[in-house]
């Protein structure tokens, strides 16, 4: 049996509920395939339904356990969940490790969760383009829970979840300083702190400085909520869910919800310009000639300016 | 008394050895001022001779320490060491957090270490570019050795010590799954593993495993070297230092290291030209109407193949 590459019929499958579709139309939009962005394109007007949550936080605070909980959760509320597992990736090899492999044993054979890793590819950017495309197919495919799962907490993760509706950041006490530098950035995409693994001896102490920063406010407007789990044994995990929920009822629809997802849909147009912008550039590249760079007679950056004056003209 | 603003008296002042204006330069770079591309212009005949050392890994792996200590080491060999601190930074902020706080405690008075931080200011790319102006600019200005110090260990960072000479990545025992993820992103550039706080209880399994993934090779080459240490105490940090000097002793003028910083070169040259690219296009942006894809009768994925061909014309 064949899948439909065309565009329009790629489109109807995904409406009509196929996951098969709904996993070659993410694959096709991160490969640029042309059928791929048309069906893209149909199912547009069928966004803006989803609630996207994005979680993020440090390596060994329990995400993934957590993102389990949240799921299962969700099921029993009745909803349809959409993850997306935003996964390290090699330069190199370009693979995608974590987010399958795990979270696919625990909803294996429940039709109501979807889960798709994405990996960078190394392109500028590429991690941020992929995953707000694949978060419009999810939308448009009927889920009205999209997951955004972030193994690190880069620049790149924090792009990528601040584009959600809620951003839940992931913490776990007692791992000293450079914790709290990396919560300094990123205090202002957090709506809620999840202080994981709380049964930790200083889990009180963590609690307290979060809600001592989230008084300073968020960069959301509101004061983030700071909420304890101790996701293995599914401690907190309904409070977490309640909380994110009722952000949710609160929220949309709202003038002030509305311009957040405006400012999204603009950040994502600058994103999307500036790859297909890069992926122009590439071309160009592959004739200009580094010798003068090699020999430290120019510097990379003068090569470059006189290949985008090449390209788009003087300043 | 002024400090000089055009870039032939930059140049010089740096060549000098002017603290002071070295960090006005990379501050220059970094706020795209005319007076200090044309300083970097200058300078860039006399880059090449610096070693690079990248040292990244997980945050809580000590890293802070172990840099300290590497400092002080090249510092007794009679090294001249600049040191760039990657430091997250929020996307809304922009705020340089930890570098210079945590390490000019260590290392103040000394004329032969110069710490500056760097943050990403929320730019695609500009981490990188940021980071590889200013090392040029520490190269020119005569330091022996160029510390990149990452706190995350993201794509963005990934990016910025691929582009080092000598790749260190630091890793600490029982930090659970999320960090063997992590190590099979950063496996291919890794010249040399530093298992720190080596005296915690799994420090050998680690090491095992470490070694067991370096055999099948690094992606430059040669087997990661895995090296113990615990930082607080000074314990392993020569043996690290030894094996960084041992390898850049081995590798300084081979054929094989020429072509490695050719391709950072290139690689630089595509980040720029994205980076100036993404600069023209903001301003693009400024008058593109949302209008449609804020009715989600179009998507920003195809605003923005408009926008850019208005710019380049059809592919």
């Amino acid at each position: 049996m064949s899948i439909a590459d065309d565009g329009a019929s790629l489109a109807e499958a995904v409406l009509g509920g196929s996951v098969r579709h709904t996993a070659r139309l993410i694959r096709g939009l991160a490969d640029g395939r042309a059928g791929a962005r048309e069906a893209l394109e149909r199912l547009f007007p069928a966004t803006g339904r989803a609630w996207t949550v994005g979680v993020t936080g440090v390596p060994g605070a329990g995400k993934s356990t957590l993102c389990n909980a949240l799921i299962a959760s969700w099921r029993r509320r009745g909803f349809r969940v959409g993850v997306l597992a935003i996964d390290p990736s090699s330069p190199f090899t370009g693979g995608a490790i974590l987010g399958d492999r795990v979270r696919m044993q625990h909803h294996a054979g429940d039709e109501g969760v979807f889960v798709h890793s994405l990996a960078t590819r190394g392109h500028l950017g590429g991690l941020s383009r992929a995953t707000a495309a694949a978060a419009h197919v999810l939308d448009a495919a009927g889920y009205d829970r999209v997951l955004i799962e972030t193994v690190g907490v880069g620049q790149d993760e924090v792009d990528v979840v601040r584009t959600a509706d809620t951003t839940v950041v992931v913490l776990v006490p007692g791992l000293g300083d450079e914790v709290q530098s990396i919560k300094a950035g990123i205090m202002e995409i957090a709506d809620v702190f999840c202080v994981n693994k709380a049964d930790r001896p200083d889990a009180s102490l963590l609690v307290r400085q979060l809600r001592q920063l989230a008084q300073l406010g968020g960069g959301r407007g509101a004061a983030p909520a700071v909420v304890r789990s101790v996701a293995t044994v599914g401690e907190g995990v309904e409070e977490l869910v309640d909380r994110v929920e009722s952000l949710a009822a609160a929220q949309r629809g709202t003038a002030a919800h509305g311009v957040r997802r405006a400012e999204r849909l603009r950040h994502e147009v600058v994103v999307e310009v500036a790859g297909q912008l890069r992926e122009r550039a590439e071309a160009l590249l592959g004739d200009a000639s580094l010798d003068a760079v090699l020999r430290r007679e120019r510097s990379p950056m003068s090569l470059a300016a006189e290949l985008v004056e090449g390209l788009l003209g003087p300043l």
